[in-house]
């Protein structure tokens, strides 16, 4: 059988390999390693799809091969055409101690640190801001959405939660690879790129004058979206073309951040 | 000072009260006693001004009474006024063993089901039916967006998340005081009741027809939720007046349920 000849098969839990992943698990050696864990078959999946090259192993629990055979087979076709470089065999013990989540499904992949720097909104003219948003699952479930709705660029400003956290990876459903992710960007050098290269500012507030559905849209625009609980930062309501609302006729005063930023990137979809 | 003379003072977990609003926890004595918990000064002070005669108690914790001083008044006048049954004081370790967060505020309160029958339908044209939404938080995102887009009646089916679980009550954020909740509800009698009452059907799927943006809407109608794993029921479907799909241009193939619902609502918001 030629075609299983490189699958690596690790059992303890003190080989460098597995030391290494369940080291990705912490922000800071993430930083230090520029690394970090995806997990799930869907998810894993995407990446082989969307961005190979940055996948560095693919872990598979002895109780996943059988399940996911398919998939299984998928890496090993990628694996001996080279465009895999690793492909790990473990029990179902060492996974446990790898994974991210209480219910793994047995596939998980190491991946490189894909994210851009702001040279890169060069080549967008629709641009997604995030500013502090600390939840990890509201993060990941804006980033899909951004995603759903075309917009192709997420810029992530610090003080929001790590875009390589694994509950935000988690929560985009395989959305980080469809977009162009700039991340833990300074305010100041951001609004400073923005004005050189002439995008408009929205930022969307409970104060806003602007109806976001009756918003006509600039060819070149970012919105930023905004914590539940803090709001928008000053310097962006200071430097806003438009500060638009969501109108809402009934008694809640407030959204959840997360669906605020849903139907806000649903009315800027492109149509 | 007679002002406070009617506050209780408790020390004993052993005290019925403290047993009482400790089983409220639980589903099964829930239901048995016909009462749930809210906590939180926001959802409590929301409760107290929307449905006051369903709040069997209030409890403060010492440190609460100190930090929300002006709230602890406001109970304090409606106790000597009558409209609050009873306002009860409990040292901090009390407090924790009643609590239902793992960041307890200090403020409490017990209320009695509210819920109405389906004939509560007969006042509403427009009805939020919630089909199998599994997640308490999702749930209470939900029932927040439903107000916040003016719906007045929201009607959960069988095998949907308890409406007074807790968690669904603190991420409702007092939104189920602003709204008819019609709870755990047959899906034939419901079916059956907006057939007779002349209510349109629409549900959303991803195989809908009709995008929801352009959407003529009925003067009465009932919008169907799904949950994001297990789709609409095929019964609706088969009743449905017309299936609708938010329409997605990007490459994400479909929305955190919680985020669908919310578009939804905003699209069929009152204009």
């Amino acid at each position: 059988m030629p075609k299983s000849r490189r699958i690596e098969v690790i059992t303890s839990k003190e080989n460098e390999s597995i030391k290494r992943l369940k080291k990705l698990h912490e922000k800071k050696y993430r930083e230090e390693l520029k690394a970090f864990l995806i997990e799930g078959v869907k998810v894993v999946n995407e990446a082989l799809d969307n961005v190979s090259e940055t996948i560095n192993l693919v872990v598979f629990s002895q109780e996943a091969i059988q399940k996911y055979g398919e998939f299984f087979d998928k890496c090993i076709n990628l694996l001996n055409s080279g465009k895999l470089r690793r492909l790990v065999q473990v029990p179902e013990k060492i996974f446990e101690h790898i994974s991210t989540t209480t219910t793994p499904q047995g596939v998980l992949a190491e991946c490189s640190f894909f994210d851009k720097g702001l040279d890169v909104l060069n080549h967008h003219n629709r641009v997604v801001v995030i500013d502090c948003v600390q939840d990890p699952g509201n993060l990941g479930t804006i980033i899909r959405c951004a995603d759903a709705f075309g917009f192709e660029c997420i810029v992530t400003l610090d003080g929001t939660v790590d875009v390589y956290n694994p509950k935000v990876v988690r929560s985009a459903m395989g959305s980080i690879f469809h977009i162009d992710i700039v991340r833990e960007t300074k305010k100041e050098e951001l609004l400073e790129t923005l004005r050189e290269k002439r995008f408009a500012l929205y930022v969307t507030t409970p104060h806003g004058n602007v109806d976001i559905s009756t918003l006509s849209v600039d060819n070149r625009f970012a919105i930023v979206i905004g914590s539940e609980s803090r709001g928008i930062d000053a310097a962006f309501l200071e430097n806003a073309t438009k500060k638009v609302k969501i109108s809402m006729p009934g008694k809640a005063e407030s959204l959840n951040a997360a669906v605020a930023a849903a139907i806000v990137l649903y009315e800027l979809r492109k149509k």
